[in-house]
């Protein structure tokens, strides 16, 4: 039991459980995943409250923080204490946000030509780019990237319950984050990319979850060009690719995959 | 394409693709998750907007409502008016909204014994309430019941991107809803019950994803005493299912499964 909410380093913890099998009911010691609860303060006001896997915290933050429009750069950020026990993370900006938090969640209703109409808030407008990536990826090391990825995390196989991303070159993997939710995974990414000032442009995220339209900004927010899946993407999510220029690669498995968007990145050889 | 955000009454659509696999890349036609922006105006004021399945649409705004403490019971709808294209959905409510929308997501910090120390948001501790169903499973029925949501939902099958969930008496499956996002699965199955005045306290929730803490609220907030889930839980849901005096049974798969909290209610004949 988490007493407190206070946040081990780790994404799961054991627990007592009942496990029916073929012999009937019996009690064993399970892996569950760790669901952490954590609420961030901008400048004082309560900003949102997220659950997360409790690692990485400070890149979490700072990945959001960016995917949200509140800041571009972390050095806007003069600070973030974390109160671990109870769930926090007190952010000071350099200076004050200039956007109104209501406006950041507003639905944009675009015109009816052009990529905007496929925006349907209005932050995403100005923070996720069109990428201009000219990458190219050959097909084995769309699965072999996807491969080196799975190696990494062996969370998912313990607990069942987390999502994994990763920044990879062409070559290799460079960092990999774990998280229960989807998108805090690649704001921990989006995070670690901002702090170390990583070059995004000729690399690719990898991701264990589904491409849903919200992935896809994300990822157009860190601003790589390509994006590989284990699964399947979503119809917003493609026509988002296709209006921001990203190649999205799903259905990664046994040999095989599905490219559904600029295919020109995805050579034979 | 979808154009204009028209919701068909589907929750998939064709797309072409390029296929890589043994023989190289070909172009071929693949099923896709269709994902539909949906933004619900109460009264006149931007609610939330949410990307859905864009099926059951009335049940999924009733049931939104209705979790997130907006309404009690649907006749305090006096009307739902839906603009398919442009995807907007204007409720009329007969009374004004007695809380502040912002009031509904704020961080709850709860003392330090009882339940509430579990909850996160303010909005939850109104409307998520304590079951004291007397219901009881039998181990075999737990199996039955995933099988028989499993086999009325193919769209998983075809898409790879959609959660299913249903509402199940101990022997028979009542009704099943999909959706993209797990929330809203479970959302319309809650809209349903409330526009038809199904009795809930026994019966049964069963769920192809995760069970996070957000998903095992949606189901104290609907009134079931049991769900059943393909996939993991997570410690938070597991630490609210314990204080909501729900049973949470995970990982149904090849004839075996987990019971995580009050066992009591999952029996051998």
């Amino acid at each position: 039991m988490t007493e407190g909410n206070t946040p081990p380093d780790t994404v799961k913890e054991l627990r007592r459980i009942v496990r029916y099998g073929p012999d009937g009911f019996q009690e064993e010691e399970d892996t569950v995943a760790l669901e952490y609860a954590l609420t961030i303060m901008v400048d004082g006001e309560e900003f949102a409250t997220m659950v997360c896997s409790p690692t990485h915290l400070e890149e979490l933050v700072v990945g959001f923080l960016a995917s949200e429009g509140v800041i571009l750069l972390p050095d806007e950020i003069v600070s973030i204490d974390f109160d671990e026990e109870r769930g926090f993370a007190r952010v000071q900006l350099k200076h004050k946000q200039k956007i109104a938090k209501e406006a950041l969640s507003k639905r944009f209703i675009g015109s009816c030509c052009g990529k905007s109409r496929q925006f349907y808030f209005q932050n995403d407008m100005r923070t996720a780019k069109t990428v201009t990536s000219k990458t190219k990826l050959r097909a084995e090391q769309c699965i072999t990237l996807m491969r080196l990825m799975q190696e990494a995390s062996c969370d998912f196989q313990q607990t069942g319950g987390v999502h994994n991303a990763a920044l990879c070159s062409t070559e290799s993997l460079l960092v990999a984050r774990t998280d229960i939710g989807r998108h805090n995974a690649l704001d921990k990414i989006y995070g670690h990319c901002l702090q170390h000032r990583v070059p995004v442009r000729d690399k690719i995220v990898v991701f264990s979850g589904r491409i849903s339209s919200e992935v896809l900004l994300k990822v157009a927010k860190i601003g790589a060009g390509i994006v590989l899946s284990k699964s399947a993407p979503t119809t917003l999510a493609l026509d988002l690719a296709h209006d921001l220029g990203i190649t999205a690669v799903g259905f990664i498995r046994n040999g095989s995959f599905n490219v559904y968007t600029h295919p020109e990145r995805i050579v034979l050889q």
